[in-house]
């Protein structure tokens, strides 16, 4: 990494730079894999610790608890939490198995903030899309009691008392409620709602495509995270209306299925790894974008906010 | 707002609002105008700050220190800081009015990342766009001297000793090293380099698309921001090259024209105000998104982050 890019210009994110290191830079790499590691006086960067990960380092996506939103522009991955949000995951996929999204539409693509999908005749009873066996609202799962795994990071945060990653999602808890939630952050995938806060259930669904609105936490039922594909949301044109819904019913974006990746044949599936956040290897992550040390970086931030952890997925390898 | 609004199904952003309070939603909020303002128990909202600011409360944008970036699309309002790059801030404006950037192009769009432009044939020399007074690199800028205005966020900041604004620009100071900078947010714009820290200047430019990348704060110059076209850089393709990059020529966005406000015919300018971040308004700003009074919110953050602050920016009245 220390040669000079042809025409870079940095900053760089080395974000997307994961598929290049697994399938060619990993080369530049083979002494950490081969155990001739270089004698560093520094901790490693991303990059290298990326290489030297172990398989048991990443977990596959789960398939039953896996969304694919298929768009004209194609697939987008959610996975979801059921731990943070069981009764809104059990009805989403109750939601997706029948059918309930298919045909259905991407409404509003506010910048800076989110993307929204669902029903855009919801708030009129006599046309909205109907409802077989799932619910159309329930009851709030803003919080729920703690206990699930979690790994703290280290570094203070000011929407909550204590913040770090379950499962490979970014959470928040508070030791004296003896409560858990999901984070807002970069793709992370909500329950739409309307004022009363058991209003929402899946049927309108939103992503944020910018920065992490965490005012937001604790406020509304998030129950996921997309984990490939948020691109397809993020350069959709930005609606014009107030709060940047679609102004014409032609300028929204049709939603072709919603389907569980458990129910999709397995050659049509979305194969994906997840990097383990309750492993040494994360922790070392973690601690090399606290600190950069790549060759362009001049100033060291000894910090990093939740919402800067990268939260790394890879093609899962061919079996 | 206490009216549901049809089919919304928050969460809401007041940012993208703000248009429409001045236009229509401000006659519902004619008694905070009209001196009969209603006795509240509780800190006024976002929309009912704006609706009372005074004229004094806002700033035009600095014809001499704003740039139009025109695209195919549309036009990029950047405000220039020549406050926080006083160097880099001249050299742009020499570059912009030589005709630079006239015909070059948007070469990267990285998710939730940058969108960078500059000359595509930049490290080729005997084919780079030449330059005829300006410099093509420059002394860094990465932090200068404190002394400017500065409003401090009560706030707690990971990444830096304090934050704030300047002149409605979100910045960081250390009052140890008596140095002061602009921080990464989204919208905000630097001047990309090379490994030597000295090695931009302004030839190559890049905009923040997403969640604010404040480890690059010290390590690059920022130079300005843009306070109206974000969405016509941020919803450009993803390049699929990279760290971003346009892999085919044909794929980069051109440049038709870049130009400085004060070199625009009147008639042609797009006149913005924005809100100054030096008053009692700003701070009552401040705190209406610190805890949201808003109906729809069910937990008070009661903290906020300098990148969710809101910069808010409105069309000139008429004169």
């Amino acid at each position: 990494m220390g040669s000079k890019p042809t025409s870079w210009r940095l900053p760089v994110l080395w974000e997307a730079f994961v598929n290049y290191v697994w399938r060619g830079a990993a080369l530049a790499l083979t002494g950490l894999l081969c155990g001739s590691a270089p004698a560093l006086a520094q901790p490693p960067t991303m990059a290298e610790v990326l290489a030297a990960a172990k398989p048991s380092d990443w977990r596959p996506v789960a398939l039953e608890d896996t969304l694919y939103l298929e768009l004209p522009t194609g697939r987008v991955v959610i996975e979801l939490a059921p731990a943070f949000a069981p009764r809104h995951v059990a009805n989403l996929k109750a939601l997706v198995r029948e059918g309930y999204f298919d045909g259905l539409a991407i409404l509003r693509s506010q910048d800076n903030y989110v993307v929204q999908w669902g029903d855009p005749d919801a708030e009129q009873k006599d046309r909205q899309r109907p409802i077989r066996k799932a619910q159309r609202t329930l009851q709030a799962e803003f919080t729920v009691p703690d206990g699930m795994p979690f790994t703290p990071l280290a570094d203070s945060d000011g929407y909550a008392p204590a913040v770090g990653f379950s499962n490979g999602f970014p959470a928040g808890r508070d030791r004296k409620t003896g409560r858990a939630w999901l984070a807002h952050r970069y793709g992370m995938v909500g329950a739409g709602r309307d004022n009363d806060p058991d209003s929402g259930g899946g049927t309108e669904l939103y992503a944020v495509i910018g920065h992490a609105p965490r005012h937001l936490d604790r406020n509304v039922t998030l129950l996921g995270r997309v984990v490939q594909g948020i691109e397809l949301l993020s350069t959709l044109p930005r609606g014009t209306a107030a709060l940047g819904f679609y102004e014409k019913p032609e300028q929204r974006v049709p939603i072709r299925a919603v389907r569980l990746a458990a129910d999709v044949p397995a050659a049509e599936r979305t194969d994906l790894e997840i990097l383990r956040t309750d492993t040494p290897t994360f922790a070392a992550l973690v601690e090399s974008r606290r600190n950069r040390r790549e060759e362009w970086f001049r100033y060291a931030a000894g910090f990093i906010e939740l919402c800067n952890v990268p939260l790394v997925v890879r093609p899962a390898a061919r079996k």
